[in-house]
């Protein structure tokens, strides 16, 4: 459904701003006295906080706005009113996105099969490693491939060059598909709440290394995989998806870690959906995931 | 959230019509114009049929349209011009239920906890069985029993004096907690989409009888359970909520049947809740949830 | 089938020990020889700590080593000579458990209800609570209540009292079925690996007081609950069971709590029917579960 | 822990036979005097049918009987005492396998990532489809290819096509990765309980063709695949692995369709990964997996 209208072409708007009377009466109005059909709507009123939230989409066929003065418009109109933070999307824009991987092949697989098989709508024209091993599968998907091993000393300097080929690339999310490297608070500015990072554990549990080691030692019955927005606080920032699949005392921790393979595959690249279809929104740490 | 904001006295109104330009935007605004202010909305379009769906929330303190007057405006004003069905409830008025069983007390035993803490906002004065087995939970919870034992010669006579005692008691749904006879279709057209039965299988699988034991000889490695609204076909009307859980070839028959409880006891629960809080919503013979 | 066998009355052993060449061929050969057929036999090998785990039953119908004698040969034919740490159980027996609340009903009423329609094969003699509201639930179901209640002075004494009552009641084990107070190291002494709790979090994540305001905080899109066996470390000791459940941005905290409930209380059950069965075992704070 | 052991080479021994005592004893007895080292052992009794069912694996490291020699010996000193149905395997065997598809990428992506990663033990040597769509695929990984188109004409030639390159191949045995073909009887009796298929329902809920169509028609909550061994009769073999994923009115056919290729690559690589460790045994359409 929603594929199909994109290909019509249709207009996304995410928001969030204090609640107040007639929020939705107005975006509505806006849209259908212009003669637009909306095609989704969702929307969510955090009541202990008061903040109202929302996903609107409606297509732009017959739509009596330009689309280059939409923005212009419902800022005007709509938005300066409701002090909202809002972002403009357009369903025919393919966003680029950068994939950062260390040596373990399974989230990277993953992610460039249904990039291969059109699934995800979207560019991969760079992927960065701090080892070889994985450049093979790079070249068996013909996406051009750079290896920047990553120490004690040269850090600064390497996410140096990494923003560089972001830069040039123009890149306009990160996916950190098993990539063992701690950025550093400098590198994730330069793309706030646009770095998905998939970590093994159901967090808030076994955050940091070795989690499956961890859930073994404590004996765990069920372990997981969290894929999270990324910010300075290691494995604490805003969990987009997460889950989970059940361990028994016979699970030894290479079992665990097979096991913990497909949660993190599948989690990590929903997402990625999630995100592409502009599903996620940020506040306060936490997400809202119009599903 | 709801529950606070319901002690404040709220309107539903749930909705089906054709989809047009503008639905959303009209209700709204008649909404927020009369200074209602919306607690939920939840709206859903079946593009392949064209059909729109809504469920909306408002809390009536300093709601301009009065209480009782609100019927006839919305129906005036809004529903009238969209060709919708739609049905107006307020969250201060608590349904009354009735609870049919046989001799698994399971079932029986979840509803009446959840009612006697409070969990379901409802009255329950009727329990009705074809069987004196479960006699002695009704009066542990102090709630009018009757046993109506039925064979192939009395099932008329009998759903009569069940109609009657509904009657009396002003029974506005019905749960069947594990009954073990088919109702009537004249009966079910005195509650149509206001039966729930709960049937022990991942519907469509295994509808009628002994599904643990088609279950155990098909080998199926998941079990499951379905609540669902009752229709003149056995096991085919709409589906409301479905769980499951793993099973393997080291459980029985018997293991099946135990671990099914619990799913039969959490699936109808659901069910009843979605109902109570006017959350479902039947179409086509299936359901929308707006969960 | 093991209910049908258990009418015929079998013995259990549980196990573990240093691994090593021949256990399995030693005990099953003893049983064999005996004329005893096995109805139930699994066992464990964790290979990192060379640890041998073990859980067999056989029927004693035909069995020539008379019952009486069964402990005595065990230890001197096999037990010895593996240097087992291991149990004896008989089928027959039904073990005497006391359950202490504390304000909710929900797992309270999930255990008694299984107990009266015999799901459960155990006596209840005895709950404890420190406050007065649940008493009506144990009036309904015909079981001796005493209220002790609990401050910051008086915690020792009123578990003087009811580690009296435990003994007076011969009390084999104790469910904490929501019982709000943490047990002191001394009370715990009396039934190591022998109290079970329910924690309302999928442990490790969020030990301690409110979990769900915690889980609402972290934006986690799972919730679950972790039955354990209580050690002096609080929300620390071994699991036996966990489960999960989904939860999104829409859910208030109340709604956790609400979702909560019925995962507490099945996760509970289960770890009671495991302790029943005689299929939980204990070795290096973490759980063998032969389920 | 497994793997470990197995690149110390042992041997795998897989069972049924009708149940009698002294079964493991016997077992365990020839191994552990013959200086065998059991890394796994696990049995099921089937109690309604009297079968006994084993999976044992044990070190050959020190074991006294030479590895030719084991089946001899296993046969005469055991196996023909309890009319045992058996099959004997060694860890260091790899065996080969072939991939059928037609036009879907995932299934096929998510096996070939596995065998190129190592999880999976096996040699690839041949992809026979219907179609090219993937032919690129197989050429990324350096796979020989084969096209094969089929219709209602060339069914048996072509069949006999695939045979020859099977046996040329010396193919063990088969996955079906979304080939949308049915196999004739006679194909199927080349690789008795050697196809593996998968089914995109919980079967035995909509065989056939188009289930998300008919799982949509119906409004399940609940989605399913099926991973199962092929007999003549259409989506009826023996079920390996099942798994799920929650639904609701809000998803389209198309996100029935998307959400379900995740299940049905993850179930059908699990089915692969048993049948490759030798975990999964066929008895009377049903599987016992030794998980």
């Amino acid at each position: 459904m929603l594929q199909n209208n994109k290909e019509n072409n249709s207009a996304i708007i995410l928001i969030h701003c204090p609640d107040k009377k007639g929020i939705v009466a107005s975006i509505t109005e806006f849209i259908s006295k212009n003669n637009g059909n909306i095609i989704y709507l969702d929307q969510h009123v955090d009541s202990a906080n008061n903040i109202f939230f929302m996903r609107i989409e409606w297509s732009l066929e017959n739509f009596s706005v330009p689309k280059e003065k939409i923005h212009d418009f419902f800022e005007t109109l709509i938005a300066n009113k409701f002090q909202m933070t809002w972002r403009l999307y357009f369903s025919d824009e393919v966003p680029r996105m950068a994939i950062f991987v260390s040596k373990l092949p399974h989230c990277l697989y993953d992610i460039l099969s249904r990039y291969k098989s059109k699934e995800f709508k979207v560019e991969i024209p760079l992927i960065i490693s701090n080892h070889k091993n994985l450049e093979h599968v790079a070249r068996e998907f013909g996406i051009e491939f750079h290896c920047l091993e990553i120490n004690s000393e040269n850090k600064r300097e390497q996410e140096e060059k990494e923003i560089s080929l972001l830069k040039k690339h123009k890149i306009d999310f990160i996916i950190l598909a098993r990539y063992m490297q701690i950025l550093t608070e400098d590198f994730i500015k330069h793309y706030p709440n646009k770095i998905i990072n998939i970590h093994h554990s159901f967090l808030p549990a076994f955050p940091g290394a070795k989690p499956y080691h961890s859930a073994h030692k404590r004996g765990v019955k069920i372990i997981g995989a969290t894929s999270h927005y990324v910010t300075p606080e290691l494995d604490a920032g805003p969990i987009i998806e997460q889950d989970v699949t059940r361990v028994s005392h016979t699970d030894s921790i290479n079992d665990m870690i097979r096991k913990g393979r497909d949660l993190e595959k599948i989690v990590l690249s929903k997402a990625v959906w999630y995100h592409l279809q502009r599903k996620s929104l940020v506040y306060n740490n936490q997400t809202v995931v119009f599903a």
